[in-house]
């Protein structure tokens, strides 16, 4: 059965892979599934083609015969429980596998989704330095915790699993901010997952709907 | 084999229900099964003891056997796929479930939580009614798109589930803000969950918790 997914016809990242697709793409190149992707233009992500997809219009969503998946969270963990590869066999490490995907959509990405909205949101705004300061600090006390914890460890839990796939995803849309470079634990990580193979065939694919649509 | 939750000693919502536990309490008590609960007084919340169940230092965690689990989203997945009543049979209406699951902790939550955020942190700045007026906006957003969805419909997607609870729960933080009382739709939605048999169970144990150590 063809698996479909939606993306940005032009993303705001211009072909950086920070856009939530690349946690779609990277999870079916790990688990070696084709796929075909519908480019979405700016103007159709609120009419009723996109909504009947999406109520929240946005991208990634995920169809594959009769089912209609959107979350970029929720997809991934379907294509983990679909295919095998991305979780683990044991009952109770898969259980963690699937909590830190929830660690890292609910505790780690807010403040840093909440900075880019500082960014966009309250540009020109007096209070705009203040914020991000405020911002910042909060960033912070996630990625020291989430250092502490992974330690000298390769991934963050045992193998690598489609909690890592998001996880790293949700780091790297600090890259540029300064942040990943004061932990060194949690730069080395992004590293490691950035020279997988999946990872490469994932990004390059983003990195050319970007170009032919630029 | 006994389940152990954490929560909070002496809750910041005074009894409310507000607090992540009342989601795992609430999904324990749809499955029927029982559990004990351990009082985090506020002073351990950054102690060895409570960082190694959760590195973020939060509330609710869950222990059964070698398994401690973080995350309220996790936790109350995982108690919906240990034990039958939270999850649709059929695989698809079962990723959707999951979907939703994810669509109120990533997508739903966040502004909500901002909200507080600005509450608290923000209290005495110049800006922070332009920021509760702009946090609001992205708040309305949601909670059009989630009523235009939902439509008619008893639940989320078909029969009630852990999403429902989920959901629930998040826009149950808006109690108090007026917020909710523009959207009847999620009102009503609010109301037959608050109507359930499991739900007040569920309410009534967080409630003696902090009647009795208040």
């Amino acid at each position: 059965m063809t698996i479909t997914i939606t993306v940005f016809e032009r993303a705001f990242d211009k072909g950086r892979g920070l856009a939530r697709d690349m946690r779609v793409r990277w999870a079916l190149e790990e688990v070696g599934e084709p796929y075909e992707a519908r480019l979405v233009p700016w103007e159709e992500f609120k009419a009723e083609a996109h909504l009947a997809r999406n109520p929240f219009g946005q991208i990634p969503t995920y169809e594959e015969g009769n089912l209609t998946l959107f979350e970029s969270g929720a997809i991934v963990l379907h294509i983990a429980e679909r295919f095998p590869g991305l979780l683990p066999i044991d009952a109770d490490a898969r259980a963690r596998a699937i909590m830190w995907m929830f660690a890292a959509l609910s505790t780690v990405e807010p403040p840093i989704v909440d900075r880019d909205v500082v960014g966009y949101a309250e540009a020109g705004k007096i209070w705009q330095s203040e914020r991000f300061a405020m911002v910042d600090e909060r960033i912070r006390k996630r990625l020291t915790q989430l250092s502490a914890r992974m330690g000298d460890g390769e991934w963050l839990d045992g193998a690598f699993s489609a909690a890592d796939i998001i996880m790293v995803h949700v780091l790297r849309r600090l890259e540029g901010s300064g942040l990943l470079e004061e932990f060194p634990t949690l730069a080395a990580y992004i590293a490691r997952a950035e020279a997988r193979p999946a990872y490469k065939r994932a990004f390059a694919a983003q990195l050319k709907v970007w170009e032919e649509n630029k």
